[in-house]
């Protein structure tokens, strides 16, 4: 069933969307204070498995180093605001007050200045000062000019992360960056993606990659639909990818790449539903620019919308659903699935009767077609 | 066809909710006049296939007394209200009178006071004072505290409700109820849940309870939804059910433990749907909160929306639809249907020629997937 | 995979709705001025394949004569307003006036006058003097009662409609009508139904039945669903139907039974769909209701709104469309598929290359599941 | 899986629309600089795969000629207001002031006049003197009216455009077209459609024809499928048809006939979806209304609009977009997929790592069902 015909000359992959699926209990259940949801990549332990989304909404040198004293993990994009500006205090302010039909310009015109790669440094430096896990994220376009500066500033996780990263860039007009040779030079643990399938994702995994981002970013999936056509239904994504992890695991003798869902993660069910389709852990974007602090201000934008010739999103209204803190481990205000979202995930995991997130991923799922 | 892969590490068994399914008229009909809904339980017969929700907003001592008096079965929430205060009107009023921004906050604050036993012996008292049958709730969580007063107090038939209930729970915090054993050392009739699959329902009969809820509970499955990711479609939950009843029957020489829906039934119709999947009877919340007697005053919660933590529900508007026996016997004022369930459900057993419920659980059931 | 396991217990056929099915043209066309749309049924011939529904919003006498002259087959309620009343302008005015929230109530206070056995003679009278072919509609509950009087009167039509009416009723309560022994008796031709299903309508053909319809009539699907749980997804049912004309075509040595699709009929793509799955001819409520000509004055209500216990419809705006010249045969005003239906139908059917209605039964159908 | 039993006696393809698929990346990627969407179709060569629907609202002389020197092909609509008007500036005007209710009534006015032959010839002279390929379009019911005055004032490209447009149409009344013959006899290469289905497409390719338009055109896509019944889900439209090239490419010995995509293409999207699902090139309409430059001043319609009897379509207000170089080639001020068309169809090709259109026929696709 997972292969249809469209017509006489295609065939589709079925694939299956976050909402399309639910979590179902079994016989068993389990004291929500017996489960954990810690989670391991390399060295790097963590409390929380919540990777954020390297975007100026949601990630300042400040809530990354907040994040990690939670027990996640900040990732700075080092191609954003805060390696454009000493202080891009005003620029945030601007973003935030733009009218909806200027925003795009506006976005436009405060990324046109161009990244200062000191500034890379410094903003590295002032994680690491803070004592929490240092990661910054590049795109594959700007990887091979500033990851020198970056290692040299010193990271322990490195994100390489745009809309679709494949282990075999092909250009004309450049010299393209051979993931494999990267990651194999470096020290550090490589994060890299989005790709949403099998193939993409087994690829990666061969270049060395520590984890692998699954999903296209969620902030803008439907203009990605939208503008390229492109669209990776995440259920389905997730659960692909993470049979090329097992698949690579018995190809390489035993590594274990981890697979981080990257998108359609809305509401801590989608969280949940991430990890029983196979997740390792999540990068959250609008979830972590809903805090009180993010310096969105309750606006959420990706680089995509900043593109000159072809955004492929825009600055939409996230609101402001509390501290980071309650965002995370609560206490929630709502039932909106907004916030205390490592409570609802522990109290999933204990209804179904799991009490780790490895083995929460072989929960059973149940199709509900027309919900 | 009930199996389908949501991606290549990860299958799924398809649901369908009772919106995705209608009953359909074959070739005999027959006089609603000749119809019945009679349903027994244990040593208790009842003329309507209609069990109350346990929640405060439907059920006091005074509408439990009145359901059992016009032939259904009331059951008091022996953790609500009514055991935590002496005379709940003005926290009654207080949730009614809410806004809705404060509405999660004061019910928090409402239920933080701790319950008193002697209320429970003095609720259940009143109850048994009237000539119903009695019947009170507790939460798998408190039983083992509570139930030796319930009983002490006397009831006929004894409910244990939490959103999900498993005939093995697993605490290193606390020795978790045997519910096994508990049934076993009980004199009365034990009904036990939600469950919503096959495995989860078997395990259940086999503690020796009289009947088994499918479902999670109705009012907050949007919530349980966004904020767990759990969700059962629910007339896949009755139908997987019913066979466990099927194969338990079996398995036990001849036990028939009742299949009780407990969730998504908004209408008369969803009513006849469940039976049509195989329910003995239904539980109502809302549909009762909608009752002018009902202790809510047209407002709808469950004991979910209360937590401090992870509220997984809120107050909601239901309304006011008629009295408790226009919305049981009618007549209704319109065609929403809310009221009248019992005329409506004789006539559809009627129009598709079925003289009782356990006949009419085999009535043809049409799929309308894009409807 | 017309069968689907909806639980472990229980199975459903996969029907579908009209809106889920579209025609579509193959490699011929035509020119629409050779097409026909003329229908034949008994000795009867009428160049539009429109049955009026017999309600009283769309057929008064006048109308039914009207819509006779222009090549359908009018059919009065011979258990509605004009037969109740004299003169039942008052009535109409009293019902197209009434607030929404007391139209069920107006209704039933209006419907409550007994019939007059001696209008049904002069309704009869007066559509029989105009020329017009005779039809007058009794339900199932009463024809027992009133068909004499109907009979002597004088009809060339006879029908009996009911949300479902079945060739076995069952009543301990009363002698139910012998269908197959009434219809063998009387000279006139019958149309009976709602049936809707193959089975259903098979053993109604047996009966001696001319016409069969097809649905629960249109008005009031929504409600049917809410309140009894009841549904026919008139694409499979007239798809199902038409088998059962098919077969009994077969066992009867040669005896062709009408299907006449009564419900789900909003637009005139319906009806062009209706004979696309196999039906003879269309009973039009809703779209006749729409005249300006119509009794109801833009508003719609059938025989099931009128219930004193459990109304299952209620008065709905359909608003006024054009003349029912418009509406059969146009010119139509705007593309909202209201006006011209026969237009269109001739025009779909040219388009598909098919020249009568027959023929058109053939014409090939495409599933759009998600549009 | 492709084709589903509707009912007993009626069986139904399954049909796919662009919004249930989308395109999905795999293991490459590509330089967006390297990559091609130039399309050849006979002589011609165009480095964009856009073709303009003969559409009064978005074609006028000027704009065909503005598109031709863009990349694209201009083709004027030789029945439309350009051909029955001097100067239809008055005309367009009053098109665009008309109130909503009045809009189908000033259309049905203004396109009573009768066609000037001379203003064919002269319409075609004026995109002739531009250096612009020539290109106009005649219904099929008037094609062998106007079609010498076309050739003689000369033209590189003829469209026969219809709704539906058939190899084989049968009429009592006038000596229908033989498509076969009459494209045989001419010397320039002819587009012809819409057909929808492999065996319709087949027949026209066998016509001589040098593309097939598939689709029945996009501005009245709801509007014919509420009045006639009668729809085409377009990704599987032009796969089926993608299959009548290949098998029509083998049976003729090479004659590869291009299949160009026309209805449901209102973004970058579609026009990806449509590409990706084995389309050539594409045939907009709404898309370039949008664009300042057009006629239609912000409305769109299409002649089905203007039927006297049977209205199919009606003026809709599609807005204002950008200039047409914006809205085909960038840059796009919104993430709206209504601009960069281009742009966004080479970053989706980049984006899965093809180069050229024929190549990207093949990219893999997804079909999320319940999207």
């Amino acid at each position: 069933m997972s292969e249809v015909e469209i017509g006489k000359a295609k065939s589709a992959r079925v694939g299956y969307a976050f909402d399309d699926v639910a979590v179902i209990p079994t016989r068993r259940t389990r004291d929500p204070e017996d489960v954990s949801t810690a989670w391991t990549i390399d060295a790097f332990k963590f409390e929380l498995p919540v990777v954020a989304a390297p975007m100026d909404s949601a990630m300042s040198p400040a809530t990354a180093i907040a994040l990690g004293k939670m027990g996640g993990l900040g990732v700075l994009d080092l191609e954003g605001l805060w390696t454009r500006y000493e202080d891009p205090t005003q620029q945030l302010a601007e973003i935030a007050s733009a009218k909806d039909e200027d925003a795009t310009a506006v976005l436009q015109r405060v990324y046109s200045k161009p990244i200062q790669p000191e500034l890379i440094s410094q903003r590295l430096g002032e994680i690491r000062d803070s004592g929490a896990t240092v990661a910054g994220a590049l795109s594959p376009q700007r990887t091979a000019e500033f990851a020198d500066i970056v290692l040299k500033a010193g990271v322990d996780m490195f994100v390489i992360r745009g809309n679709t990263v494949s282990a075999e860039h092909v250009s004309k007009q450049v010299e393209p960056l051979n993931l494999k040779e990267f990651i194999y030079k470096l020290d550090v643990p490589v994060i890299v993606g989005g790709a949403a399938t099998y193939t993409a994702a087994l690829h990666l995994m061969r270049t060395g990659a520590a984890g692998v981002l699954v999903g296209f970013g969620g902030g803008a999936a439907g203009a990605t639909r939208n503008v390229l056509g492109i669209h990776a239904p995440m259920a389905t994504a997730v659960a692909d990818v993470a049979a090329a992890r097992r698949d690579y695991m018995d190809e390489s003798g035993g590594r274990y790449v981890h697979v981080i869902a990257d998108g359609g993660l809305g509401t801590s069910g989608d969280v949940v539903k991430a990890v029983a389709c196979g997740a390792d852990a999540v990068m959250l974007g609008t979830m972590l620019a809903r805090a009180a602090e993010a310096p969105g201000a309750g606006w959420h934008w990706g680089s995509e919308a900043v593109n000159q010739k072809l955004p492929r999103g825009q600055r939409v209204w996230v609101g402001s659903h509390g501290s980071l803190e309650n965002i995370l481990t609560g206490p929630a205000a709502s039932a909106s699935g907004t916030a205390n979202l490592i409570g609802a995930l522990k109290r999933s995991m204990a209804t179904t009767g799991y009490s780790d997130l490895k083995e929460f991923q072989r929960v059973d799922v149940v199709l509900n077609p027309y919900g």
